[in-house]
This record gives C-alpha cells, structure tokens and sequence, in this order.
C-alpha cells in the first residue's frame, strides 16, 4: 500500500501519511494530510530542521536537504552528532517551516503567525554508492535548481567524509496559517490597528567570490532566483 | 555561579552555557558560547523550533517565543501536546535560525547555506500568575515592539485556555557561517560562477483587516518594522 502510495504523486490522498502522531489535536482546520501541500513547502522551503534525541536529550539542528518524490536526503560529516545518532537507525523528525508573517489582532490571545509547516516522521538510513551521489545531487539541485551540471562532483574521498540520509516521507503532516486576525466580535470596534504583516524571503545581490575567474557571467538560475511555489493542489513535474 | 552569570547581561563568558552537549565538534570555528552572540540571534529570530520526545518519538514543532535576559517564553494552547509534554518537565531543544545566503562554490563539496543559529538546552517549566502574563507580553513583543501596551490583555479565560512555559537560557551556543565559498585551490580556475547568493526575511507592505475600524493609522513600529539587529560583542539594551 504504502509502495503504492509513494509512486502516486499527482493523487491528493496518501494513506500512509496520517497517522496517531501525526493527525492533528490542536487547530484541525489548519492540519493537511495532502500530498501536494506537503509537497510544496517540502519544495519552498530551503533548509530543514533535525529533530533526535541522545541519551534523552533532544537535538533540533538546521541543516539542508532536499526531496525526490517521496524521499527527503539530508547529508552531513560522516562525524557530526547528527549523522552518527541517526545513522544508527533512531526515530528523528524533519520539519520545514515558512514564515509567511504576522498576524496583529486587536486581542494578545489572537496574536498568531501566518506559516506554513511540514512534519516528517521517521528513521532515516544512510545511502551509498550511487543512491548517495543521487542524494547530493537532489540536495544541490534544491539549492538552485541547475547547479549540479555545472560544478565539480564529489571525489571518493569527499564522499566518504559525507554521509547521505534517506527519509521516506510516508508518515507526515502540512499545518498552514493564514490570513487575517481572527478577533472576536466584541473586539473589532477597539482603536488599535489590525492586519497582517506579511514577510518575504527575497534573494539579495549575488556576491562574487574574491577569486572568480574573469569572464565568467552570473547563471540565470542565479540571476532570477526564485524557490519554487507551487499552489496546493495543482500537481507539477518532480525536480 | 549560574545566576551570578545569568544576571551579567553585558559579560561574554557565561560559564553555564558551555557543556558536552554544547560543544562544537564539527567546526569549531564556527560554534560560539558568547552571550551577545547567542542573544542577538535570538532577538533577530521571529520564531523557534522546540524539540521534545515523546515515547521516543521526537518531535519539532514551530512556534513563537521572546527573550527576556536570559529566559526565552514559548506559549501555546494548555490542550496541545507539545505544551502537555513540556509541562511534564521532559528536556527540550529550542533552536533559533537565521537564514543568511546560499554559499556556491565550485565544488559540490564545498557548497554550503550561510546562516546563524542558537540551540538552548533545559527543561522548560510553566509558569503561573505574574509571571506567565509578563511571559506573554515578552512573545507578544517579541514580535512586534510596542503592541502589547495597545492591545486588549489577556482574559482570565484566555489566560486558562494558554500556557507559557520558561526555559533558562543556562546552556546554549550558537553556530555562525558567514562568508563566500571557500574552494580548494585547485578547483578556483573552474569556470563556474561561484559566490554567495545573501536572502533577506523583508516586510512586506502590511495589509489591515477587512473589519479595520476607520481612522486608525498604522502605528511606527509596524510601517518602519525590522527584527532587532545587533552586532556581536556591541552590547545593546535589553528589550
């Protein structure tokens, strides 16, 4: 079920993704078990966060990734912490988190965050030979779309100084917020200002490195940068 | 030892806040105890991610927070698991990140994501009375500098209904990557663009609620809206 599930990725209904740990107690209405909205802000987003225990103590490290249908890769020294934890085969959950702004009621208990979030569960394993360099490619090409071709690929000794790990993505939940402050009707008529404060994360300026070789142009890839955005629903050719 | 370090705002060295579990092991260089700058990252921060198990599973959950010296406050529905599981006293992970850039180097290897970071260690507990609405006035301005004094103050119900947890901020570090690519030598004669492609968190123009009451301006501290920056090491006042 679950194999087929994973295969189905223009289908809005993955069984495999809702679960116990995953199904929604608080603000239901902002749950989703949709895989196209899932999918999307697994896209937008550019890193993630890494969430493990060691000896009952938990870690949330950023690190980058990237996802393959139904497959995140993140990667990382063979030595880190992380790598070494969850390599071992631990439970860990992955969460990619957009801001999307501020939402200014006319009450502090209606004070929220517009965001979108996904919450990926489950026990990553480690990849080699080629589903390894696969991995590296997905979490470059997530980065700016166009990279891999144009840089130089990982050497035997650098690819064994990174370690690639391989999530499935059949346990998870999209939780999104948006709009308005959603005050009370007792409050509307208060003299304070109330809205939304949108945020935007926008590319700056390209900084060339000191030691650029002369005559090399900026890469259009670089020059309109863009995450990709994909609207909830409407399905879209996998990178 | 850790109050007397707690109460100096202004120190660098605050000796509680380096541990094993805090220590850097991959690039040290990098890591930083420094309590200005484990505190500007998690002033400029709009939002954290908590870490917390549960039956083993851990989870990683987005959410507001705010800073007061050296206590972060999250808040969030007394009813949610995460506020349920934290209120049991179980060890946490909150980590603040700020996104700085892409990092395009000429090597697959050598790519990388700018960005700083904070991740605090402790067992948050809740507070009550006095304390948990001073909580909420630190996350509500936390978010936006000069909100709580025009707002409507939390009900008795909606006071229930929330639950604001405080974590000390007595072990924690902080992990900054700045700067461009740094290539092999023998890889910079490629001709590939490399360089830093820097992202910037920007407001956009705000937008006031359909329910707006007419004649109210839009206040300062929302039309010239930025998160707090401060530089390292630059001692600034406490909000």
């Amino acid at each position: 079920m679950k194999g087929d599930a994973r295969k189905n990725a223009a289908g809005t209904a993955r069984p495999g993704l809702k679960t116990p740990w995953t199904t929604h107690r608080r603000h239901p209405e902002r749950g989703s078990h949709d895989w196209e909205t899932i999918a999307a802000i697994l896209d937008e987003g550019v890193f993630c966060h890494v969430g493990f225990s060691v000896d009952g103590q938990p870690f949330v490290v950023p690190t980058g990734y990237g996802r393959d249908g139904s497959v995140l890769y993140i990667h990382g020294s063979s030595a880190s912490r992380m790598l070494r934890a969850l390599s071992r085969g631990l439970p860990a959950c992955v969460t990619v988190s957009l801001i999307d702004g501020l939402v200014l009621a006319r009450s502090a208990f209606k004070h929220s965050i517009n965001y979108r979030s996904v919450i990926v569960l489950g026990s990553p394993r480690p990849v080699t030979g080629d589903e390894k360099l696969h991995g590296l490619r997905i979490i470059t090409e997530h980065m700016a779309r166009g990279r891999w071709q144009e840089i130089r690929k990982p050497s035997a000794k650098e690819l064994k100084a990174t370690a690639v790990l391989r999530m499935d993505i059949d346990e998870a939940s999209a939780k999104v917020r948006s709009g308005g402050p959603l005050d009370y009707d007792e409050d509307v008529d208060r003299a304070v200002w109330a809205g939304q404060l949108p945020f935007l994360l926008v590319p700056a300026s390209p900084v060339p490195d000191d030691r650029l070789r002369e005559g090399i142009a900026l890469p259009p890839y670089l020059a309109q940068y863009a995450r990709p955005q994909r609207e909830a629903g409407r399905p879209s050719p996998d990178p």
